[in-house]
């Protein structure tokens, strides 16, 4: 692990990982939009940047922006001028291919390499932070064409110091398989409640297996926002085959055709079987 | 209690209900029609009948049917013939309109109320049973206009025996109720998994959100046949509801709209913010 590393955004993800690293006497310097999350952070060692433009950034061996993935894109130009030669980046967003772009654009498209912690929840903030959240999760490391290979070792032994199982990935072939994978679960999700809550039934009307089915249409407004403008190409695509399976549905059942409607569940059943229970 | 309970079907519900029963120590005469259940369920002291016609039947104070509702209601007419003039009957099934239309059609209309135990997850068969299943679980108890008062004492005595929380309802509005807080969670779910299925992406490849998005379509393709064919009216029109809020976040991502994309997460996150953790 380098000796000073500087997250920018201490979110959940960003959060976490500060406590991590504290926690294995790395130096960290955070940033987040937030005064109050920047005094609480400072209570559990982490040294306050006074700004995206504070020299101190110039210290660190290695930055992770861990803020929405539009929002990363945006930053990096600017962030990118205060670092020192030596400093290899990352970040954590859902999202790689457009990061990886910036980063190329910005001129450290070799100093750059994308990762994408498969860590979070529903919940976010500082708040929802907490150390440990990468022991035993999987990370996505996704190289670009351009990555170096000291970039790539780098952002390497940062997710094994904080325990996480590493999975290489293209950045392009990652967002293929996000969408389907994570984008698609969660706009199941959020169109779900939006429907439940257009016609005006609560939270608390569903059962345990609705709770499940809707747990993830918490997640932030924002992050998600970001990841759909960012990867819509291959979400649309995902969301076409989602929306079909409901028309072929809705057919059946409008037919009453017992043959289809029973391999509308068959299908998701024999897929689910090996889907493991909560933790 | 009853001296005497009988339960047809021991799956998840049947057989948990049978459990809990026995450990009061009600006598409990049990009906499946897989021996190796009945064979199960005879080790922990529930008696097996030889089948539906079985003279035992007449024994019963009380009885359960704890199938598929559909097959529920086609088992009705041949039960009715073989129960004791004071034997009051209930069913667990998920659609509670045509299985008191049944009731009443074969004639036990004044003796039947509907159950409808909300404390099944995805697992089901006899395995999967378990003593507490329904203590502290929600319970809609769904008289219809025929169902006479000392039967709903009865059905009502029954689950407050197992500790569950009742909530009555009546048939109708259960159904349409449900319809949107069970049968279209449970439709997503399928929907979801048969896409991904479909696209060839295994469970596995899913983090932790979308394993709690696709939990439920492990859920048996009997019962959930059964339910949305019993239930086929109501169900269409939630659905619909579903089918539109995709159609309008796909039409928000072609438009690249940022507010229509926002909004869509934002009804979604504001109205999941009370949705309780997992146990």
């Amino acid at each position: 692990l380098p000796d000073t590393v500087a997250i920018v955004g201490l979110g959940l993800i960003g959060g976490s990982l500060a406590r991590d690293l504290r926690a294995r006497e790395v130096r960290v310097l955070g940033y987040d939009r937030e005064p109050a999350t920047l005094a609480a952070a400072a209570a559990v060692g982490i040294e306050a940047l006074r700004g995206l433009t504070d020299p101190a950034l110039g210290e660190a061996g290695l930055l992770v922006l861990a803020v929405p993935v539009t929002v990363a894109a945006e930053l990096l130009p600017l962030v990118a001028r205060q670092l020192g030669d030596g400093c290899v980046v990352t970040d954590v967003g859902s999202t790689k291919r457009s990061i990886a772009e910036a980063a190329r654009r910005a001129g450290i498209g070799a100093r750059f390499a994308g990762s994408h912690p498969l860590a979070g929840d529903h919940r976010s903030g500082w708040d929802a932070s907490r150390e440990g959240l990468f022991s035993g999760a999987r990370v996505f490391l996704c190289p670009s064409p351009d990555t170096g290979e000291a970039a790539l070792a780098a952002v390497r032994s940062l997710w094994r110091g904080v325990d996480a199982r590493l999975e290489e990935l293209g950045a392009e072939e990652h967002d293929r398989q996000l969408a389907w994978t994570s984008h698609l679960p969660q706009l199941a999700a959020s169109a779900l409640a939006g429907a439940l809550a257009s016609a005006g039934w609560r939270p608390d009307q569903l059962g345990p297996g609705g709770r499940d089915a809707t747990r993830l249409a918490a997640s932030s407004p924002e992050v998600w926002s970001a990841i759909s403008r960012d990867n819509a190409e291959p979400i649309a695509a995902a969301l076409s085959a989602l929306t079909e399976r409901l028309a072929a549905f809705q057919a059946a059942l409008a037919a009453d055709d017992p043959q289809a409607i029973r391999r509308f569940f068959e299908l998701a059943h024999r897929w689910s079987r090996d889907v493991p229970p909560p933790p």
